[in-house]
């Protein structure tokens, strides 16, 4: 355009535009580039400040591998991934939040009551809840693929001393919606910064650690698939998660125990028990799925 | 934090950030994070459509080599990389344009007057004008780096089949400000389209050709630096630019000449002059350099 300004320019890309294109598409570059270039305006953006932004996106894309998406860490670290996930649990239901990088399919089943502590050490602790509507009726046949760190803070698939699936699992709930299942409590960790996006964090003074948390997947035919993480109530990370996945329904209390008599009916606990030990009650509720 | 919304995350997330930050990055985040939030807001962005956009980013990391840097290009496409130079040139010099991908360091030195069309084939131009203050003063030492396509539409750094540093060239101006070169007139060309930013421009029905033009650097002491480019007034594409580089004081008129008595004093044109071949007139306005 010989006569783009800078006040025409976000209507001169977005007339470029073709009639054929996909109304969500279209809508989406209306609204992103609209905010994009109001924002070079309002800071008025330099040329320099530009270049870093670019040179900032280029070390992300260097520092990603298969098992480390640092863009996924910068949408985290900014509250993107919080907030889509906040603005697709506006329900009845249990709240998402984020999926984070440390999740990888294929894991193990584990029957309702089965043991995945294993030889891990860490403080027993054992989950028991149901999978049930908003109303309370149970959802017959839900699976909870659950991971967690180990008791260093790292995940099975980011620690070469981890079998593969080390605390991954999932479980078949049964006819009631009742799962439990023992494990360790997992360990508050710091998300990697050692990448641009910590030199981010640091720059601004920013913490890198999260509160300690299992993450959880729920799914059940019909209803909304719910991918979310649990936290403990005395986390002392609780109020400073590096990547705002905290919400006040994803906290639980963990009982502390220190008798085998308090091992929840029809779980097997002739096994590895430390003392004390905890035990944490939590329901994952659906919502029916609309689409 | 365990009472966060989706109406007070953007405020945590910036509350998070420490009061050594410094304040010029501070404004900057303030901008941007109340700009992508609200555009998620506004959109209800989803987080099918999040993923796609990480997905969208992975790939523009993984495309993006030293010689093709694909964020340049999306900033190019969405019209970011204009709207920074447009802001940074409110001033009463020549309209800064895209840098583009192309620019490689240690452009050969060229005399004034001298040729960088040598063997290539194309249509002869002969450039020229002054590097001049806005009171007409002119600039003393000045140097112009000049870098351009072959009349294939290649430039020389992603094309095999031309020397490393074919058709660029710097020049320092002489005492009069005066600049001028022969060489051929570059072609008109399409941004690269085989990667995610292609298929940007696919899903919206956008043409992916750049006018043709000159790209220029010019650095003198004392005045703000220019990255520029110049259109000829003749082009067919030079209201749809894919990049939105062109502005209307970078549009200059290519003189068509059949008579080597029209070439301009003090060139030595002894040489492979095509006919017809063409006359450039343009100046290069800089203003002093405030910081």
């Amino acid at each position: 355009m010989k006569n783009v300004s800078i006040d025409t320019l976000t209507d001169a890309v977005l007339g470029y535009c073709g009639k054929d294109t996909d109304p969500r598409l279209m809508q989406l570059l209306d609204g992103l580039l609209n905010h994009m270039h109001a924002f070079a305006k309002e800071t008025k953006l330099t040329h320099a400040e530009w270049l870093t932004a670019v040179e900032f996106l280029g070390r992300i894309g260097d520092i990603s591998t298969p098992t480390r998406n640092e863009y996924v860490l910068l949408s985290d670290v900014t509250g993107l991934s919080s907030l889509v996930d906040m603005i697709g649990s506006q329900h009845a239901g249990t709240s998402s939040s984020v999926l984070g990088p440390f999740h990888i399919l294929g894991a193990p089943d584990l029957p309702v009551g089965g043991d995945l502590k294993q030889d891990n050490d860490g403080a027993t602790v054992i989950v028991k809840g149901r999978v049930r509507t908003p109303d309370g009726t149970p959802i017959k046949g839900a699976v909870i693929e659950s991971w967690q760190t180990a008791d260093s803070g790292l995940y099975s698939n980011v620690d070469e001393t981890q079998d593969d699936y080390n605390l991954r699992c999932s479980i078949k709930v049964g006819d009631d919606g009742a799962y439990s299942f023992s494990s360790i409590r997992p360990a508050p960790y710091m998300v990697p910064d050692d990448g641009p996006v910590g030199d981010l964090l640091h720059a601004t003074g920013r913490d890198a650690w999260r509160p300690s948390h299992f993450h959880f997947i729920v799914v059940a035919q019909g209803y909304k698939s719910l991918v979310t993480e649990v936290f403990p109530s005395d986390d002392p990370y609780l109020d400073k998660d590096a990547v705002f996945g905290v919400r006040e329904d994803l906290i639980m209390n963990y009982v502390e125990r220190t008798s085998l008599d308090d091992v929840p009916d029809g779980l097997a606990i002739d096994r590895n028990v430390t003392m004390p030990f905890y035990t944490v009650d939590f329901d994952f509720v659906l919502v029916p799925d609309e689409a």
